[in-house]
């Protein structure tokens, strides 16, 4: 058993943060086993890593981010969607046939992922299988866990990133047999969004879902354009969910990015489904998307944790995109009087606890939960008096702590520090 | 003659960049002498600072912060306003009747602007005068120029934040002598707001403006509850700007935090009689202020400069506010479908070329100005392919740049790096 301590702090429930000074947590490699105050004596021969008076806080997940796009972060934010698209993100994208560039970039986003404190991920890849398991094994050899998706998109690609419907399944189904090897990232099934796949490769890939029990990670209603065209492109569809439902897309396994613009009869379908919604503020922000409801969404009940959606997004930490989600919140409120913004432990839930059901686990700290943690020095931030331990957590997320990570756990094993 | 070598990158106008390739740019003690594609022979045995392919940019100019606001930063954040200036603000600015954590405090703000490329600034103190002398002091040792106030507040601050009048008065005139001592910061009369401040005292700090021959920095129409406040207090004055000019402290050396809800009548005031407007959209944003429209105000030829507002703020990085500046006049596009939002290039523009004017400069790294420079090393940022400067120049910009700062210039002295 291991035992590290320190001030645990963590959010049970949406809004509420449970803080416990000074004390012991034990894991091993089944997971968290326990949470004390004083340590049972049945693990005082256990050796502990004692963080003084440091904070411990559950490290976060990335819910949609485009690894591919990870070197044009920052870049082209003024143009236009479309201009983007075919300026910056496609060609982008068309590089990573080149599969030793693929390594060197992936293992750098792999390495800064770990330094910002996200340990699980559910990531877009490009289209190319070989990059992808490439990924995989860099984020593998990190110490991330979760998911990546192999880009499915046999239409609207453009000359240099499409395949054919015949590639796509067939490259699909290598890509999934290839991924046996991995133990802590696994593949999901991943149609670019409804204007990147004919009806037959969407139809394809919900077979794959039955046939291999894989979840799905998709895009919906980011903007208004992207959902008119969805409209075209499905005349029978009353609304853009419908494309995902009616090929077996859509189920509690789902992440759907954005919904900036989705109905209440979308929410009401995403809610019914047990669909995950993934908000990307920074990108919806950027990429002048809007700004999506999401305290409507947790009023309803909706399932909601938080993506960068770099390099739509222009931060990788999600420190930054936590407090994005605040900042993004407030923009609504200010802009339609209602909606009251999220506050920073809201923010802090969707980032690190809101995910856990996606993996099988409970909010926080719980018992059973595999250990993802990341270890905070604030110490050398001056203040004018003590601090408590909720003013020194806010403190943290919005001063991002540069250079204050410690240590960084995930799945039970100490990644950094 | 002192020489630098690299790729040289500045706005001389509002949405412009000039970016030179591998240029000299040659400067000594009285400030820029020019700059050149081949070296003249005339400077052949100066010695020359090769950066090599680094980005050559001019420093910031932060033109609005709250110097013992600094140890609060990011903490209260989900306070409404009121609660915030009472629970956070006036709280941490009264320990600063304590010299000695004054001196502690304000070195380590002045050694962060210099981390972060801020060489200029316009700055409130608290109104105690020997903290704000130690302000001035630190920031003048770190290699920090430009402007602090001693605040003015005889009313509205509660026991621990607020002086007589007559104190007030001679407590300002005591802090100017003082501030004769330094070489590099200068004072500016700070009329908190004018709810703090008594007609007496606003018209004594007018007559210092004119015997002491000093700018002049407050705040305005930041939020619609202050702007009913003020009216209330002066209700001969038809708008908010009235109650500063009235009393002398109104002109072009004046600068104006915020002006998030200033009428046409009130911008055409400004722009009138040259006030500049110090737009601080992290801190509009996050003490749900709204969204200054800056388009409007550059299109009727206001001068705007940029500034953090820590504490309001949460990111003392101009490198984040610029970018803030743009995200925010995003939301203003996407809330009233007008006013198209600012550019990488105009937020830049407003953070290192505006300011100039009102340090008696001229935008960008012209003949005759003091070099002000931030070096940034981008080399280990991974790309895909080749980018051009105006690329680097714009994911610089966005990516914040950790760590990667070689060396700051201040006033012509080399102070980081």
């Amino acid at each position: 058993m291991n035992i590290i301590k320190g001030n645990l702090i963590f959010a049970e429930k949406f809004g509420e943060l449970t803080i416990l000074e000074h004390h012991y947590l034990a894991y091993d490699e089944h997971g968290i086993e326990g949470i004390y105050q004083t340590l049972p004596s049945a693990f005082s021969n256990c050796k502990i890593e004692d963080y003084q008076d440091a904070l411990i806080i559950p490290s976060f997940s990335d819910m949609h981010l485009h690894a591919p796009q990870y070197p044009m972060l920052g870049m082209g934010m003024d143009l236009p969607l479309l201009d983007w698209l075919n300026t910056y993100t496609f060609p982008t994208e068309s590089h990573f046939k080149d599969v030793a560039l693929a390594r060197k970039i992936y293992a750098d986003l792999a390495s800064n992922l770990v330094k910002n404190g996200t340990t699980r991920v559910a990531m877009f890849s490009s289209l190319h299988v070989d990059a992808t398991l490439v990924l995989m094994e860099e984020l593998e050899r990190a110490g991330i866990t979760g998911y990546v998706g192999k880009v499915n998109m046999d239409r609207n690609g453009g000359e240099d990133l499409q395949e054919t419907t015949e590639e796509s399944i067939s490259e699909t189904k290598r890509w999934i047999e290839a991924s046996k090897r991995f133990a802590h990232i696994k593949p999901i099934l991943t149609p670019r969004f409804t204007p990147s796949c004919t009806n037959e490769l969407m139809q394809a890939l919900g077979d794959m879902v039955k046939q291999y029990d894989l979840p799905i990670q998709s895009h919906l209603s980011e903007n208004q354009g992207e959902i008119a065209w969805v409209k075209e492109l499905h005349p029978d569809c009353q609304e853009y969910w419908e494309t995902y439902d009616k090929y077996g897309l859509w189920n509690n396994r789902t992440l759907m990015a954005h919904c900036v613009h989705s109905s209440d009869r979308e929410l009401s379908a995403i809610k019914d489904a047990g669909v995950y919604v993934v908000h990307c503020p920074s990108s919806n922000e950027d990429l002048l998307s809007g700004y999506a409801p999401i305290r409507h969404m947790m009023d309803m009940g909706v399932r909601v944790v938080l993506g960068s959606d770099i390099a739509g997004g222009d931060h990788l930490s999600m420190f930054d995109n936590l407090t994005a989600a605040i900042r993004a919140s407030k923009a609504r409120q200010v802009m339609y009087g209602k909606d009251r913004f999220l506050t920073v432990e809201e923010a802090f839930y969707l980032a690190t606890s809101a995910p856990a059901s996606f993996f099988d686990e409970k909010p926080g700290f719980a018992k059973g939960n595999s250990f993802h943690a990341i270890v905070i020095d604030d110490s050398k931030v001056l203040s004018v008096r003590p601090l408590s331990l909720k003013e020194r957590f806010e403190r943290a997320m919005y001063r991002r702590q540069e250079g204050a990570i410690l240590a960084v756990y995930s799945e039970n094993r100490k990644i950094y520090g």
